[in-house]
């Protein structure tokens, strides 16, 4: 019998895990609540009609499909016996591995207050992002017919959090509203519909540079979102949110991109937690005290040389999975792990039309782009790492088309069922009250 | 004030009509109880993880966009008041109008058979070809972790009906479980996966000629679809299709092609009724003692010279709306309506690869086309009649990806909610017994 290499999690880090396993002489089961992977950069677009639910997610099996060691199973992973070294599925069975690699990824962290998770808006899964275009959607659809529920804030799109996930969602509300909704309802005084955008600090995107700032910062104001800084919310009511300071906005549709913590699967696991709940884990990112185990991705709390905990994104999250699949092989190979190093290629959002920032790492040059051409690079990049050759031709037509004639093809108003891997989340949501 | 005409339904009557009625002074409000147009004729690809759920659908406001005389308003329609000339929505509000334009469509037919709508899957809607699409994949998901459950009839797939509809599905299906599905499920023995094709008659594709029913079932043959002749259900349950000789399969997948009845609206506006609930009009379609509403589509008993009631389908729809909507222009200017009249251009099925049958009527020279000609004459025309050019672009890449690849792209398992009309459909499935 060969090793058994279980993955939990179709994300990035997983995905990245199990294919530097290929050709390893071990058997890999991936695990994942879903039968897809889902490309979570490009979730706001979903959210914004610029892009298909199918263009941003690629079933398992079919990435995995030439990989003969390969296996998937769809279920939602509730824990870990580590004395059977045995993972357990929702239903009770359990599977037992030599190996574990766990990339679980984040969930959106409440921050304790109250109300956001039954009244907000998340851009972590497909449903949610589809859901959220839908019920914007829905809106004007309202509007349109009772044009006199617009004072009670019907039109109003408030953003919570202004890094990037907050920062590239404005940019896009914005988009849709100012180019292509005009032409749907024409009947609609469209200058009502608000985008407001939160934030605690006096600064977007908080890790780039004050250029870049200044330049993001210009670009949202001139697409009209209305930038409140310094500015905390109390609790969200399904028609309100109530700040800090007493006052309120009157809205229906509140998207929560505050920031994210790790998936709640990681307290059930008799681990050390760092902050936003992320696992310790060792250099190499086996746990302590099991070798044979790895966390990856935004679940683990690996650290630059610094000491800083390494940010919550795709390219942290591929390089580990990539590197935890290395380290397997070499444990096979009776040989010692080495330690993961991330190499870091900078980052990049995308604000608007033509308007992109881009700030590559010191590693590649240091080089910082703005405007169209940073709008380029992101479009290139995305496109590279986006699964599937038919996912790629899907965006790229879509984007082609999008561009060239100012409109968006997607904007059925369609509903998705939350998977059962989901509605566990929820109620981890509402039981998880207080951040770490 | 312009008079004002309501048309009820996006469906290809309902598009046509208000098309015809571009520039005329009238203002045109059209009522849909989704904000998208359906390509019905299509449903059974996304199905069949062909084509994407928005490949074959279309916001109507896009379609109507450089229509000025046009609104649309989301919502479903319960009644219409005919002494006030009003339109009832569902909430109670209601909506005047001096013409009105009734193509809701049709519902499927359980022919009194009980369980059908509780336990069988439809092909009407865009949530139901998803939902369908989502339940069989789910399918071969549960076989693969436990092969065992194959034995109580797991991956048997049961069509009811051997028109169009259920030909077309069991093509389809035959060859997403021959070319596509095992690449995607190595370690299942999918010669364990049965298609059988129900039907009641001795006949596949009964309107057509005797050499293209002998093709079409050579081919269907061909792909292992076991299509039993002379076979009426008896009853629907959750596990197994029981019938009427006593006998039963096991199957948690039965899809219905039987046949379909006018949308249920029908039956509250106090009209005579025809078979298949059909409401009776006059030559010009309009509705007896009431020249001012016209009836189209699947819901109207209009009939031929010979007076047969003509079949429900797009082209009669389709000429239907505009004929329809050509009439209230002729109202308009004091001329009398003219009669209807159907210009029969003959039907088309696609069975499978290079796999199709045309049947062009006398009008158009009486062709018979079988094979790779009727494969491409199918493709041909209904990429001309998808709406919209980025649909077409879609439909069209995905058709040619699926094609030279053998593969298909779209294997998501996401299951869609229903709409609030859909749910009102549902209660009438449940509550109409007995066919007409």
């Amino acid at each position: 019998m060969r090793p058994r290499v279980i993955i939990i999690g179709a994300g990035f880090a997983g995905l990245n895990a199990a294919k530097a396993l290929k050709n390893a002489p071990v058997d890999v089961l991936m695990l994942d609540k879903n039968n897809y992977h889902t490309f979570q950069p490009l979730l706001y677009q979903v959210a914004t009609a610029g892009l298909e639910v199918g263009d941003i997610a690629m079933q398992v099996r079919h990435i995995f499909r030439k990989q003969a060691n390969f296996r998937f199973r769809q279920a939602t992973v509730t824990d870990v016996n580590w004395d059977t070294k045995e993972v357990i599925v929702r239903g009770g069975e359990s599977l037992s591995f030599d190996y574990l690699i766990i990339a679980a990824g984040a969930i959106y962290n409440n921050f304790g207050v109250k109300g956001v998770y039954e009244h907000g808006f998340m851009l972590k899964s497909l449903t949610e992002a589809a859901n959220l275009r839908s019920h914007m959607l829905k809106q004007f659809e309202l509007a349109s017919s009772h044009p006199e529920l617009i004072e009670t804030g019907l039109l109003n799109f408030v953003i919570v959090g202004a890094g990037p996930t907050g920062v590239e969602m404005a940019g896009a509300l914005a988009e849709l509203l100012d180019r292509v909704l005009p032409k749907d309802y024409p009947e609609l005084d469209l200058n009502r519909a608000k985008i407001i955008l939160l934030e605690m600090t006096d600064k977007v995107l908080l890790p780039y540079s004050k250029e870049t700032q200044a330049y993001t910062q210009k670009v949202l104001e001139n697409l009209n979102v209305d930038i409140r800084f310094k500015t905390t919310v109390a609790e969200v009511m399904p028609d309100a949110v109530k700040l800090k300071d007493g006052s309120s906005i009157p809205t229906q549709t509140l998207i929560w991109a505050a920031g994210v913590r790790a998936h709640p699967l990681v307290e059930n696991l008799g681990l050390e937690l760092d902050r936003g709940f992320r696992a310790k884990v060792n250099p190499d990112l086996s746990l302590p005290d099991k070798p044979y185990a790895f966390m990856v991705g935004d679940m683990a709390a690996a650290k630059d040389k610094l000491g800083e905990l390494l940010p919550q994104v795709a390219t942290v999250a591929i390089q580990q999975g990539k590197h935890v699949g290395k380290q397997i092989r070499r444990l096979q190979e009776g040989q010692r792990t080495k330690v993961f190093e991330y190499f870091d290629k900078g980052s990049m959002a995308i604000i608007g039309r033509n308007a992109g920032v881009a700030e590559l790492s010191k590693n590649l040059g240091g080089f910082h782009l703005r405007g169209f051409l940073g709008w380029l690079g992101w479009l290139f990049i995305h496109l590279i790492y986006l699964p599937g050759h038919q996912n790629k031709a899907n965006a790229l037509l879509e984007w082609a088309y999008n561009y060239f004639t100012y409109d968006r093809h997607v904007r059925l108003i369609t509903y998705m069922k939350t998977s059962e891997g989901e509605t566990d989340l929820a109620k981890e949501h509402e039981r998880q009250g207080v951040s770490a």
